[in-house]
């Protein structure tokens, strides 16, 4: 079990989420966004875009064990990595590090949302939506997506090894391992729905969307929204319980 | 000589397989499917996404050494770093998680197969085929492909210092460089083929994509399914043997 | 603090800059121009030459400290890291660095530049401009993307454990790392100005392309050349500060 | 200086330059050829190629010091760190290892050379040309990626700290930070010449590629040949010298 302060959760994880916000609505930003530099530069720019973001705000955020993610935070407490007191405590804050990420998205993008042409067009740098509409099937999408994510996370030898504290000294990829497994999450599985497979990167950015002052701006989805919080939640239980399962063979 | 119980080959090769199909089927799923998010993303894109299945699928299985290819079997067996005694249950459980990783697959993209106008062409997300076939010179490229994988695993410091486990103490890059491996070997070989190298990667999926309920579904090819299992265990089989005769220089 | 010489410092940081302006400009002289082998590669092509060419210069110069930035010098001295004695060094190091990149990049390119058919576009392969022009909320984004690249390098375990100097037994990834972390910036946040975040990769090669002999170039745009000269300024003073504000939680 | 035998010369050199040119000689057969998978798959995907390609090709052949590359070869004799007398024995052992990585490669792609509607544009696949042909300027281009990618090398702390071969307890990368520079090499400055920087890779290809039976294939350009022969090696030479000039500051 780590030791890690409610202070440190509370400090780390606000700005680990809010640079992996800032990074992967960024990145949907300069694709989408006609007066993009990186306008159209397609679905490699975009998961590379993601996967770095993880890389970043995880190395930022190292000493609160880099979560960022509640899915992350629930599979390494079922797990028995993480106290279940702190559960809550790593929530919150990645929402609210989720939040000021789309918020600084918006501001590093503020001239180019007011001269998009297609404004109706930009909920999808925010948050995500399939592709095919099936609640059901979208949901078991994103529970793939987020199992492969955190049973990676427990069974990566450089994390594992150590209590769910990546140990620097032992890994030479260090955070880039898991920009690699988010990178290629989205190549793979991220066709059907955009694979949220993190419920704070969907939920928050969508409400600070409802709030940014973007004339014409599109529909929220409301209706869709439970569904990367959901997917993602159970992903995360059914990765940590298969750890659990599986740990001494 | 290596000391993994068979439990652990039963285990992780076959959760390992089956990630590493969910990831490689699901990235060609991705950029095949007409109604994916990724649609036409390209040929980086697709073995970016095969290359990154390998580290996934190989981190997470590490406990048995990671093969997930029956070719890497064979290949650890002949030069001396996997007991032949072991080999079968190696390929069952490769098999067994192929099969699964291929349902895995469908099951993430099913609103979107079913969403497809052109079904027929859905057989080259699970199994590959020829540009130009022809039987001798399509098992020629797969030969070569196959070698070159399993020569670099056999020859690679981290791995050959270490009886064929990976030490992780001992290599920064852990399963990434594998990952960089498949991902050159795709770019550079697989134009011809589809770069199969791996008998489980093809045969399996082709097993099950004969049993996915997908109306309209392409022909199977099964007179050329042979090419990606003979081709990789010919590869395979002369990697080990060129480290054989040439790990005393 | 570290014992870095300040014939280090002059030698390394103009060495180590201008093999990253080389590279740097060189991947948009090889994407823009139009008889260059790989016109009109894309964004993921030109961000992979920006971040690489960080790994190639860091590499090279880490006797200095591989800053190769002025935002990041100034970020090191607030943050305590390089004494303020050195700060000039380094600044004038870079800009000579700067300079010589950019001819090196000239040099190589010469009948590539001779031969474009638009020699007025061709100021963007040295120096950047916004997409939409509005001096704040230009400013306004390279302060974020210098303010993302400074405090990664700050909070980054490897670096932040010793003094500012990367310990390469400490890190598998060395300047990989930070080339990551460009890379990043570049999709994410270089779509609305080019992601300058560099003065001395913007304002320097902007005067080497003013004293070019290429016929019929562009405008230099001085009016917009204080833009990523004063927001990677606030960038990096702003991580620097929040660096020392939040080192003890 | 480092206790490489002859044989291990001999041995790795030849079959790590042919992994080299195999892999680097295919991307281009994939890329260009029309009957391949991965046709127009443009310039990202090919640097890819290049890049791990050398990470493919040294990774197998580190007992040699994995030069692959004869102006790598004479940067290191000059820089003390090869003894003169086996530079001979490692040129031989590349331009051998190169002629039979293009032949494996003509075998991979056997008949997609056949169908080519283009056979006449086939010889870019094995050697490199100009986009603009200029002997002076050429030269110069390839001057300056070899002395990057040789300067690199002398001065990576991985490779630097411990007499010209890489150890890999003291370096995560390995070999990857070589790909990396090649990467950015090819993304940055291969524009003009199409980046040989080696002259095993362009010679002994080319030599190949005269006695390859491809019916209508296109003119040898032997005008040119000298040119990524004479480029490389000056280039080699100025990062050797450069390194000796600079090794105690």
């Amino acid at each position: 079990m780590s030791a890690i302060s409610d202070g440190q959760i509370w400090l780390w994880e606000i700005i680990g989420t809010a640079v992996l916000i800032l990074l992967g609505a960024g990145v949907v930003a300069g694709n989408n966004l006609v007066k993009s530099g990186f306008h159209n530069s397609g679905g490699l720019f975009i998961n590379f875009g993601w996967g770095l973001a993880v890389f970043a705000g995880a190395s930022i955020a190292w000493q609160s064990g880099a979560h960022l993610n509640p899915a992350v935070t629930l599979g390494l407490a079922i797990a028995d990595k993480t106290p279940w007191s702190q559960v809550p405590i790593y929530i919150c804050a990645q929402m609210i590090g989720a939040f000021i990420g789309a918020m600084l998205c918006y501001a590093a993008y503020k001239k180019n949302f007011d001269a998009d042409p297609h404004p109706e067009d930009t909920r999808g740098i925010f948050c995500t939506g399939p592709q095919v509409k099936n609640y059901f099937w979208n949901t078991v999408t994103e529970v793939i997506g987020t199992f492969v994510l955190v049973f990676w996370i427990l069974r990566s030898p450089a994390i594992s090894q150590n209590g769910g504290t990546l140990d620097l000294g032992n890994s030479g990829l260090g955070y880039a391992g898991v920009a690699f497994v988010v990178l290629v999450i989205g190549n793979s599985l991220g066709g059907p729905t955009g694979y949220a497979i993190n419920p704070a990167r969907d939920l928050a950015p969508r409400i600070a969307y409802a709030l940014m002052p973007i004339k014409g701006k599109g529909s929220l989805e409301w209706n869709y929204a439970w569904v990367p919080v959901v997917g993602p939640i159970i992903g995360g239980a059914l990765a940590g319980g298969l750890f659990l399962l599986t740990q001494n063979v």
